[in-house]
């Protein structure tokens, strides 16, 4: 299809598209003429992921050439999926020095995970946020909130490792996680007026 | 404390304090002269929370506004705080049509949820686009996925209930639900590594 027929198929107009190829996130198509080119169903899934990752999953163009990077980065097995993946979306605070109370939940929990993980790195300067805009949150609710995200994380790993191929499992972890965290929060808004109804 | 002296305190530079007088963000001080106004530890506070909000919350000016005027706003009882919190804390796609599916898993679930409250659109929105970018989210796992965000939602809730007042209570629910977010998301990444180190 031509770059007009790509830009009905997905929505996207055409001048956005023409940015997607300039920065790279969408493949030139097969050039037939100095001025024509011809694009496939393989342009048009990634049309679809590109403006999924920016208009809903809220990711910049620099996020996204990371996701992007991932799922063409060969993982070397399916369990290093999450690091790399992990890795190539990178979250507020990770950066963040590791904290003894995070080391010492993921040892309650029996958690193998290092707590210098840019992710156990994340948790830490998330509570110390919360904590200093006045939430309440000692220990016992972490680990209670730990544990349900916990049963969210085994749906993530099974669909991961259900994946037909490589490539598939990849995609699961990366564009799964950006994209299932807004289903996530609004569920849990949604479960918040459900748990208040049900008490009331 | 002078303004000098608020901003030693919380680490906020006296230009951004002036910037959020101007935005009403932060209430006035007592005047003592012509150029000097008095503030007192309720300045503080705010703001400790409006720069949590802004830094960390991810929460646009317009935002906390929302946040600062439900703080205020004196909710008719504690199990309709729910409705104003997330009334004051728009959500992408809170404005979409009412989803069919939604509306199924909240009766399979027995929520006492209106299907067509915000949360419950922002839910049909979330997982629109999270299927449009190639995430494979069947009911099964979307109802796994509402199971776990309820553990979550009950920590939440009692939370609110335990609140010494209803400011305290409205509290707990705006800032609690804005600032946890991302403490639920960094714990989604470490559980998924934690799970996958498991299984391997």
């Amino acid at each position: 299809m031509r770059i007009s027929e790509l830009s009905t198929a997905s929505g996207v107009p055409v001048h956005t598209l023409k940015y997607y190829l300039r920065e790279g996130l969408l493949m030139p198509g097969e050039a037939t003429s100095r001025t024509r080119s011809e694009y496939g169903p393989e342009h048009l899934e990634r049309v679809r992921l590109v403006r999924a990752l920016v208009e809903h999953g809220g990711v910049g163009i620099a996020g996204v050439r990371s996701v992007l990077a991932a799922l063409t980065a060969p993982p070397p097995s399916r369990h290093d999926f999450l690091g790399v993946a992990h890795c190539a979306l990178p979250a507020s605070g990770d950066d963040a020095p590791p904290s003894a109370e995070v080391t010492a939940l993921l040892e309650d929990l029996g958690w193998l995970v290092w707590p210098e993980a840019p992710a156990a790195r994340a948790v830490g300067a998330a509570v110390a946020a919360a904590r200093e805009a006045g939430v309440t949150l000692d220990a016992t609710r972490l680990r209670r909130y730990a544990e349900a995200m916990h049963d969210v994380a085994v749906v993530d790993v099974e669909d991961a490792l259900t994946a037909e191929s490589p490539a598939a499992a990849m995609h699961a972890v990366v564009v799964g996680t950006v994209m299932v965290d807004p289903v996530l929060l609004a569920l849990r808004r949604v479960a918040q007026e459900a748990v208040s109804a049900q008490r009331a």
